[in-house]
């Protein structure tokens, strides 16, 4: 992740959260009363968010001390503690639920993707990510992926050309002349994936050279007889209506990539909890 | 909502989304090529984001002209258009991904805020949300809410007292204690509410004259019992493990607010698409 | 204070008075040349701003060492010193204008507040303040007021409904209408003022249980007559043509709050000076 | 005025000021119910602020239609009508309070300023304004110096060299030796300022050919004394306790500008008022 | 181009240069004289930079009609009309330097472009930028290369993996480890470029199927050599010391892509001047 | 230079680099790797930019040792060693471009301005920039002229008046009453400058007393001629057509001041690399 982002982000958060101050804690407790935080898992789960405790941290008040008990990737269980950091009372209070609020969401898309990355295991499919990330947030929605396993889908609008049935049908229906209008200008970097829903669409991709191909909402058993068609230089994709259930029979038909949306659109927030204690010998 | 907070949160979402240029798009389609957007639901459910649609496209290309089919808080069914607009193809393709991401999000938390809000009808309880939104899109999040028929919690740390257990236990453990320093600089224009967990508690909350009472991780039994010591004039709140299937019983004890962080924490994206096409007559 | 804030709004008045160099002492010292800073008192009064000049002078250059020999809150005198910095040069020179002139404003409103809370010693009315503070600095505004012995009003149109007399108007002039609209959607942590200057109106807004009732440009006499109608539970506030002279009367007749626009809108800087000296043993 | 600049000042303080959303308004009214808003003069003095009420109101809601009764400079009479701006009501009541705040700061420093230059009527001396303005708000407070007939003097630490005597005591105290150094690296198009308390570094300054020389706290006498030796090529200008009381007599002494802190430092609010009414014919 | 991006770098451009006012213009003009500003070219070269006269514009004062003779791609000679705005003289005044800065800039660096792609004419070979842009300023000058003929290489660190010698060594000199490496936690969208000097890096680059190879410093000869053994389905590039005089050299030799970090990081500007006039019929 | 600007500036230039991450270094590193960076010249020149490795190492990881080998204005050789710098491995390969990309521009910068200012040496001339610097850039291109050995015209429209032959012929053709228009509201900190291209314009810019004039495309020939009537207090100041092959024969005419504008729009990247290896001892 890009730390000068991650911090400018943190700030913006915590100044949605606080306002101009926190009339419970700044009200209640002496500016130098310290205490300590401990981060905890109230369920099991793959962690996710080590960078955005330590900044979310060091944003709020630079003197706090944190140790992290978990790094990103760790399997953790209903109990493990998570991180313990010790400072300012008011600090402490004030950084807690913007903390929680991303880790939980992190945590979770990592979680998810563990889960169906382990469903894979053994053939040579990839699970990754689409655009349906919540705003605001894909860097971090993108990291926990990786951090569960999965691998990126391209980033946004700009590092990937991604020709879908809109774009073909302004192309007036052709993939060749859409793949080839798009080429002529782009540069050698960036690669053109191409969505087709037919056999026909396939096999002018595959003569578009296409650099991916997406197998859009076809089934496990239409891949695996298309795909034969593609040649190994071609990557190919599957997406849509793939779900934990049913993603292994995609990637036992042959498909090397599959996106999953509901990864980073529904999220079910991982269990963590945090609580602010006086720091006891 | 504020809507110069709106725009300036598009044009970030825009930036993150689309970068430099939409490689595919703009290099795909001449800038004058006009087409047609349609958003549809896929699933049923209650719309919510005619704003973000309006402003979204507004922020793009002011030129494109919008017709929403239906308005927020309206029960759309699968099928149902939502919104259609027309204008530069271009324009059209950059803006449908950053709508759908917020709009999904919002539908389905309004969706969810309804369901509850339902299994509650013929009782005197309301629902409300809590700070477990998503960092950055609180406003989006507790507007989806009410339009759902719940209402809002306190926005942030900064216009409601809240006094945790944690705040409690710095105060020595005395409620009073606790309440009494935070009136003595605290303005009339903010509430001051008691998370209680036991009787004793209840007791000086109530003792305390607290604007609201939290019965946190209380069964409906409990409640039930309790809320007799409580004054009319005191609100009584109900939080924790509460859930669609449980949630009558706890407003049948006679609590007034009900709070359910799932609602903004745990969202199942509401399913509506986007589709971009020639404008035929 | 946010902090977070804080140190932004003043990255940003550094920038508004600095631009691009100060060609006056870039220009003229050397950047490793050291000396003194001394903020004095030139005039008595409450001195405000404390973190203003910690956080003024870490934001211009963090190797810079402060010692407050004051805090906020404390009563000087002319010719009492209030804080001594030590560091480069140039930084100084740099930051004493910014300083001064936001720590000069928020010293003369914790004055000006004190002043008028010594007034109302005795009495059980307290002081607060209004929306009508400096744009852009409400945070530090609002801050001074509480330092002077003041409370807060509401902080913006988000955190408190007030009902004045245009909003009840154009709700066809029922004040009964208006809270029972705004209630309905309104969330419990928010109370609701409504303005009134009639009896017919306090009755009106007894009865629609608003959570404060602000009488409007009504003397103390009939403040006096009219309160014995308000129950315990409803805070009462006067507003309007009230100064440091006849403040007393509006106590003794009963108010619970008196708010003063005239405590920010209409401040006279408390004179500080700031002096840049060698560093002698 | 800067009219890009001017509205992202708005921007940012319409969010201070709304928040999230205006409970009261927003949770009142239909959004499209009309209204008209009145600003209108409550004392007299002369009137600051017409970009401030029509870019306040376009950036707020861009289809509010806005006519000017008076412009700036225009002297303004108890009762006057300032402007009138007609549209959406939740809009309308959005914008009062930022747009108040501002031009009653901007008409009472136009005042205030007109007052003094009166005084001068007559004479050649001019008043400007000094670097003691609000933070943030720099370019409305020199402008509206301007409207009130003064001048402005620097605008920062960027655009003319001052040099004090903290500046000087760090060059071993020769005023020749500080202005020969900045001089050196010093590009064309920007003057020197030396600030003097005697007679010996008038002398000196004299010298070094400043192009400006301010008399730092010297009585009317002292100026029309020393102020002979200064050639024709150099501006004088008198600063320190000075005010609408003496001036008169600064100027008569000789000198070219009087500059007055307390025009910006030390604002009292000139009264107006904002109505929002229904629209009759 | 990205326009909420262009025109979010405009507002701050023209921050940048008019500050707080334009004293020349705003103390001259009347607010409501119009004018007519005429851009011409004052040498022959590629036209660039449309969109940055029209928002430019647009962004100073919405108001200003602007049109445009030519369009991006054009050539331009001595003495052509670029284009021709009218609207208020003080708009027109205050926005030529900012747009006249930035279209010079960009078109010098298509018509830069322009004569390297001219040189290659009849080739295989395309010409690419780096990412030795302007920083601030990437999206402009990448845009420029396209419409001077030539294709973008990666727009940052984030859109294409670049294993440069650095990378290499830190990996115990193993091209095959460090490819790998990344690979197995790269997206399908990224590609990888390897960057060789030598023989045997070369044939690792190949080995370990990188996306891209890039012939660091390599003559012709060289590249024309090893070139042979480098598979289709690898895009080559050349790098280094390469110029408009030895360009077709590296084409000849079979390269497929020649990036050249001049063509952005060291511009000479296209001269074009603009003029302000009286509207005569 | 005004730090807490250039921080900011770095800041957003390595978003705009590195995006949401450096997918080479990141994906490729352990993030507890250490290396070392060296900049080291591969050209000769004048050295420009200490503050920006200092500032932009510290900006992307405050735990980064720097050294500078080198100061500003210093001469450099080939060869020679710049800075060196320690520290992580994926943050010193982060920061190398956007560092490279600055000072290559600010050494140029300086280098030319220094070639120009020797060409000078012996006259009482000096060299100085204009408002053509690239936007964005324009406190760095500033900074390096003066490093370079030249002076600093205005910075912006704001700190002083240009009057050119637009604002004359808008205030019809009469540069007195261009000048007296301006003068009546301008501070007295402001210089106005005038510039002329006839012998006439010249006597009526004398008689206006404006502070500079500039000989606009004139010849060193007029300039020698005109000057003799130009009296010592006014600045006299050549544009137009000026290099360094004939920018001493103006010099001799007697000039005050050559501004060029190539020096900040026509800059060729003064060649420096840097290389990032591992830490031997």
């Amino acid at each position: 992740m890009n730390t000068i982002k991650l911090r400018s982000m943190l700030e913006q958060f915590y100044i949605e959260d606080i306002g101009d101050q926190d009339v419970s804690s700044d009200f209640l407790f002496p500016a130098d009363m310290t205490g300590q935080l401990e981060i905890k898992a109230k369920e099991a789960g793959i962690f996710c968010g080590m960078q955005v405790i330590q900044e979310g941290l060091r944003v709020i008040d630079p003197s706090i001390i944190v140790n992290m008990a978990v790094k990103d990737g760790d399997a953790i269980s209903k109990g493990d503690s998570v991180a313990i950091a010790s400072g300012s009372v008011r600090s402490l209070l004030k950084s807690e639920r913007v903390i929680l609020n991303l880790i939980q969401r992190m945590s979770a898309i990592a979680t998810a993707t563990d889960a169906v990355v382990r469903q894979l295991e053994g053939t040579a499919a990839r699970v990754c990510d689409t655009r349906k990330t919540m705003p605001g947030l894909r860097m971090l929605d993108k990291y926990a992926v990786r951090v569960g396993g999965g691998v990126n889908h391209r980033y946004g609008l700009y590092d990937a050309v991604m020709l879908k049935d809109n774009h073909i049908a302004f192309a007036r229906g052709s993939i060749s002349k859409a793949v080839q209008t798009v080429r002529s200008v782009l540069g050698h970097t960036i690669k053109i994936e191409v969505e087709i829903e037919t056999l026909d669409q396939l096999k002018e991709a595959i003569n578009a050279k296409a650099d991916i191909i997406m197998f859009d909402n076809c089934t496990p058993e239409t891949i695996k007889e298309w795909i034969e068609l593609v040649p190994d230089s071609i990557v190919t994709e599957a997406s849509g209506n793939i779900t934990g259930d049913n993603i292994r029979s995609y990637a036992e038909a042959g498909i090397d990539m599959i996106s999953l949306g509901y990864l980073t659109h529904s999220v079910k927030a991982l269990d963590l909890s945090a609580n602010v204690s006086f720091i006891t010998d």
